[in-house]
Order: structure tokens, then sequence, then C-alpha cells
């Protein structure tokens, strides 16, 4: 054991209940609810760290906790965010989202996996990485944001506000990443954009009596309707013009896939469904997987949702929905064929609300210095070799962050195959997270050279 | 100012207090919620009247209360419910569901039009009645069930088990009218049936962040192209055969609608709303509103449906939905529709879940004495001639209550225009509450002819 271990060792207990304490304090930013709380603990945590630290406002916007420390060579931006997911539906938890309960070397938490873990646990290489070696041998530049859970609303901003700060970072190492369900670490080089939308249908001025439905409008109808003619029961989306926009992925693009052992059968076991959509499998699977667009409901809600029956007739109802998109699908496009598409069908009475800026795709190139840190550090740390994924299937403000700005990107992280990102009991295992804490090491020394 | 009119004005304040106690009571069906406590009031109040009243209990459902009262050649069953819809949504009350508020002359409370202002209107006629005449001049024998917003669950069973009892009654004064946009008192001589069911759709053992929605199956839109097959957007059924099944009305049945004054302009200002479905007018629209069967999404559920964007794969979707029926359409029938309907489009995945047995259609002859007498009373007391209503658009267990016994029934109440039964600020006017007394009164005397 060399000096670095043994001091993440001596300093086990502490880094956990640190990590418990992040995960504490709530910070839903869709609720606005704990964000400048956690703000304040992520930046007394970097001082503590010894970095040039400060929250850095944005107008109408979470702060960015922003922080330097170390200098050298080469500058590697540190992206993570301590805003969380909403934590409901609360019945589901085994333990309160906030409780950071341990259990069976597992922390449950929301926002644990997604991404206080990640957060924390790059502190803690850096804390380890100087005590024992006294010094960094490059610069890092942390930026954690507190929108990222509802789009990164304000992020843009910071960047047009800020570039001087950040532009020079020749890699960023990216919030998310997880090991697959044969342990395998799985690092990713890009993102999906994405764009979030409410459909809203208005009927009668108030809710009726059910008897009415014979003849006055029922908005939870007309929703379904125009909810139908967006995407058929193949999951093949019908907005008009969407799909002819997508270009098709590259022989590289489909070639990067054929390295990706995605174990089906126990995706599946897992999930409790017997087959994937369209019962697709192999290539075709991962080319749906992560070249492909998604149209999802997130939400869906009208009329009487409690215990028995209500006989009434509803005067609201509404869909969350969200868009994953990939290269020349933008969030301005797509907004803009889905309002054409339904007003070209008459749905002139449901009104389209953007909840948030939509975000643009990225990849970074899989040859590029950060990138080959990243697979060179996990083969050295991790048991099972690193699968590398061109494009996680969710999305980030990596294009607004790093692309626009010509840095390349990748994610890695200690999250696990069942981790539940975004949903009820979501956990990191510990023992990821202490290995975890072992890859930034390595990344660090790599990305340095 | 006859004895009658003395007495009701001498105590004016004390019946607008009971009735405001008996909104305050909460009994909600549907959640089970106070609805012992609200029998326990009603029996109280029956055996203050003088009736031989008592509890008549019924395994697995709320109670009846039954009474009966005076004596003669005829026999009235007078038929009202003491349970009322769930509240929801709260924050659209101006004043508590259970304040039973008075502004402007009118009462405010969950119940008060359906149907605690006519169960208290009638008890309070029967009142003035003996204390002005000394004796009732027929027989009445109230029958005051506990689940008709749930579907009269357990009525047949009761009326299996008391047959005796109300079989012998001559006509029944049911439990639901109003007074119309122009203040002409509606008359009703039947009901629609009703079947209310659920559709659940299920996905994975989990919600899922909404990334893995490329490949993942999503319910909410299982059940959105579920619903979809349901209903055109020209509101036509579509379950097949179902509309098969449906009599066209009978020539009869035309004729009573044109004797209609619905005030489509009116109905449509006041409701918001620029036209009605297929922008009907007229006798269509009547034809569409009483003798047509509905399908109704009376609640939508699925994944988040809070402030601001969760993108998360929900796990779990379901709807709502009650159709009202018309003659020769069973509740067992369009349940046995639907469910082939589905499995046809291989939606063995959603499940029909049966929230409540259904009720079936019922209509009374408009020659009967019941409704003579109701016209008649009506004619007598109200500034406008009264509309007589073939049907309601709503439903009720007239049925099995009364037309499968050969009782004829027919429906008069204190509603107004703008009750908003089954929706936030329900309300009855309190002077059409104290002309309700008088017309019961004038039922009583010339029903027992």
């Amino acid at each position: 054991m060399d000096s670095f271990q043994t001091y993440v060792n001596a300093n086990k207990d502490r880094f956990i209940a640190e990590l418990q304490d992040a995960c504490r304090q709530p910070s839903v930013a869709a609720q606005n609810w704990g964000m400048r709380e956690m703000a304040d603990k992520v930046l007394a945590r970097l001082q503590k760290l010894g970095a040039n630290a400060r929250l850095i406002p944005i107008a109408g916007g979470a702060p960015v906790v922003y922080g330097e420390i170390g200098s050298g060579k080469r500058t590697l931006m540190i992206y993570d965010h301590y805003d969380v997911q909403p934590p409901e539906p609360l019945e589901l938890w085994e333990s309160g989202p906030w409780d950071a309960a341990i259990r069976d070397g597992k922390l449950f938490a929301r926002g644990v996996a997604d991404n206080k873990g990640n957060l924390m646990c790059r502190i803690h290489a850096v804390e380890a990485y100087l005590a024992a070696f006294g010094a960094l041998p490059l610069k890092i530049k942390f930026v954690f944001e507190g929108e990222e859970e509802i789009g990164s609303t304000h992020l843009p901003q910071f960047v047009a506000e800020n570039r001087a700060l950040i532009a020079d970072a020749d890699g960023c190492l990216w919030e998310a990443g997880y090991k697959d369900v044969n342990e395998r670490p799985v690092i990713s080089c890009g993102v999906k954009g994405i764009i979030y939308v409410e459909l809203h249908a208005c009927g009668a001025t108030r809710d009726l009596h059910s008897a009415s439905a014979a003849i006055i409008v029922n908005p939870a109808w007309r929703l379904v309707w125009a909810l139908a003619t967006l995407k058929d029961a193949d999951d093949n989306i019908l907005i008009d013009d969407l799909m002819r926009h997508v270009r098709a992925p590259t022989e590289a693009e489909i070639d990067a896939l054929k390295t990706i052992p995605y174990d089906e059968e126990k995706t599946k076991a897992d999930l409790g469904i017997k087959s994937f959509i369209r019962n697709l499998t192999g290539i075709e699977l991962l080319k749906k997987y992560l070249y492909e667009p998604t149209c999802t409901i997130c939400g869906l809600y009208s009329g009487y949702i409690g215990e028995g029956s209500k006989t009434v007739l509803p005067n609201h109802a509404f869909a969350k929905i969200d868009f994953r998109l990939v290269p020349n699908l933008s969030p301005d496009l797509v907004l803009d064929l889905l309002k054409k598409h339904l007003a070209r069908r008459g749905f002139h009475d449901i009104e389209v609300v953007l909840t948030e800026n939509g975000e643009e795709v990225a990849r970074s190139p899989l040859d590029s210095a950060i990138v080959r840190a990243a697979i060179d550090a996990a083969t050295r740390v991790y048991t099972q070799p690193p699968i590398v994924y061109p494009t996680m299937a969710g999305s980030g403000p990596m294009y607004s962050l790093c692309q626009a700005l010509g840095i390349p990107a990748v994610g890695a992280g200690v999250g696990w195959h069942d981790s539940r990102s975004h949903a009820p009991n979501e956990s990191i295992r510990l023992a990821d997270y202490f290995e975890g804490i072992e890859f930034i090491r390595e990344l660090i020394e790599r990305f340095a050279r």
C-alpha cells in the first residue's frame, strides 16, 4: 500500500461521513429546494481542500461553485452538479431519500449516484493526492453547477460570462459513469441532446360532472389524441420531418458499438422485461439506444387520480415529454417541428410549453488525450477492462461547457448498474466509491503527462 | 301565507343550520371517510321527524338509512344518498368543501347539490307538512343510501334482501334536479347506465432514467396508444361492436326532446367553450347528450407530475374511465367488449380493473302518476314551466331500486345550472331550497290523490 492508499484508508470513515452529509442536504433544482444551502456546503468543502474557490452567480439561476487548485502543463476541468432530481414518489423509498442510510455496503440517497458521489469522490481523490504527494501535477478547475437536472438552463450564460476562466482547459472529466451488469466500468465520450416540454390541453372553464362528456370537450381525450400522433406503437417518432433530419451513423460509429458487451439477458432480468422495444437485439439494439432520438412521456395527468372513482369531466390535462437528441436534431428544430406537427393536425387547443432550454448533442474524439487517459486509468484500476461508449444515452450540458470551446470530455464515475438514478432507492456501493478515488488519482497522473 | 308557509318561514334559520350541519360532516364514499358518522346523523334526523327509522346494514357496504312515515292509499319512495364525491382538487375551492359557507344567498359545500340539499329539503318539507296539517296523505318510505357516488355497489344486495319493504311503492321521487340556465325547473324520468373502469399499464420493475426510453417499454405510451383506439377525435366510440348494440331512439323519444328548450348559447358562455362536440346543435345535440353512450377519461396518471422537469421513464400508468350507457348496453356487455377490443389489438399488458359494479339504464313512462304529479307540482310552484327530460345524462341505481320492481321514478330537486356537482365550489341557492320545500308539499298532495 503506498502513501495515497494509506491516506485514503486512514480517512475512510470521514470520507463516508462527508458524503453522507452532502446527501443529507436536499438540493432539488426543479423545486428550488435547498439550492443555496448546498452551494455553500460545496464551496466550503472546496475551500477546505485548499482550492481557490468561490460562488459565481448567474442572473436568474443557481450559482456555479467554481474552484481552482494545482498547476502544471495541462489543465483538467472537472464538471459535476450539486443539484439532484426530485425524490418523488416518496412511498417507494426503503429509507428516506435524505437519510443517506448505509445498508449492505451501499449508500442510499437521492442524488448519491447522480451526482454527489462523483462530486465528493473527486474532491476526496484530490485531497488524498495532495496529502500523499504534496502537489498536483496539473491544474484542476472545478465547475460544479446547480441546474443540471433542470436542463442546465443558465450554464450557457455562465460560459458566455466566464469564457476566459475555463476555455484553456485541455480536457474535461464529465460527471457520470458506472459499472455495467457484468462489473465492467463504463466510459462515455458524449451525450445526447435534450428538450423537455409540457403539452397542456384545456377544456371548459371548470371541471364538470362527467354526464356532460357526451357534448363537452374533454381535454384528456384531446391530449391522448395529440400524443398518439407523435409516436406509433412500434416506437417510431411520427412528428412530421423529424426523422428525416437524423443522420445515419457512420461506419466508424457503428464499429464503436461492436466493442460494447451489452448484456441483454441480465438487463432484461434485472428490469423484469421480456424484451426490448421492437424485440431489438445486438448492434441494432445499441444503435437505437445510443444513436436514435427518443420521445418519452415522463409525466401524464388529468382529473381525479385518487382512490376509488370520481365521475368527473376534467378541464385540464397535461403531459411532460422529453426528447433525447442525436446529431442534426437541435432543441430549437425539434420544438419547431413539434409545434408545426400539432398545428397541422388541428391541435390548436394544445399549448406547447418549453420547461427549460434544451441541450445540444456533444461527442468527443475517441483518440483525444482525456479519453485515452480515462481508458488507461480505468484499465489500471479496475478488475474488468473498461467499456467505451461513444456517447451516453443521457444528456448534459457537454456541448455548451466543452465542445463549443473545443474541450474534449469524458465521463467516468462511481455508479453501478442498479444505481437507480432519477428513481427511488438511488444508491452507490461504497467499494465503488473508493475504487473511484483510485481511478481519479490515475487519471490525474496520466492526463498530466 | 298558509300554515305550511308560515311554519317554514318561522323555521327558516334552523332549516339552513341543519343543512349546514349535514354538509359539514364529510361523507366521501370513495375514500370511506365519515360514512358511519353521516349515516348516524341522517338516522337521528329521521327519528326526530317522527319516522320509524333504522340503519339497514349491507354486508361489505355502507348502511342504508331507511325510514317510514305517514299512511294513505299510495306509497311514495323518496330516494337520496348521504355520500358525496371526493372534494379534490381542494385548492380550487373558494371556501372549504366542509365549511358550508353562505355567500350571496348560496350555500357552498361538497355534496350540497349532490345530494344533501335534496335529502334535507325533503325531510324539512315533511316536517312542515306534519306541523301544518297534522298528518301525511300517503305513506313515505325514505331510502337514503351511502354509496351512490361509487356506483351504488351494494344497493342491488339491499334490494334483494329487503324487497318486501320497498316493492309496494307506487312511485319514487329520485334524488336529482335543478333549474337550467333560463331558470326553468328540470324534471327527469330516467338515468343512463354506467360502468367505471381503470386501465393499468406496467413497464419495468421500477422507474428508470428516461435515457433508457430508447429501448425499454414506456407504459405511459402503451396506455396512450390503447386509449387512442377507444375513441376517435370526432368522439366516435371505436370499441369493436359497441355502437352496433345501441338501439336508435324511437320517434316518441325524439319527440320528447323537442319540448326541451336547451339554451346552447348560455351554456357555452357559462362553460367558456366555443362549440359543443362535433359542432352539434338543436335536436342532434340533445340526441347525443341524452341518447348516446359516452367513454370519458375521468383521470389520467403516469410518472412525474410535480413542478418543473423530471426525466423519468415511468413504470406505471393508469386511466380512470367511465362509460355512460343507453338502452341495450349493459355494464357487463361493455366490459366484455372493452376487454376483447384491447386483447385483439395486443394490449395484453394493459389490465382492465372494474372499480365498482355498473348500473343499468332506467326510464320511467312519461304518463306515470309520479311523473304527472311532479310536472303538476312544478307547474304550480315555479315561475317558469318545467322541462321534462326523458332521461338524465347522468346515472344512478334507478334500475335496481325502481325499474326492476316496476316502480316509476322521477327526479326533481334544488340544484341550479351552476351547482357544480362533482366539481369545486359546489353550491345551491337558498331560495331554490325553500321553493323545493314547496314543491315537495305539492308533490305529496298530488301524488296522494
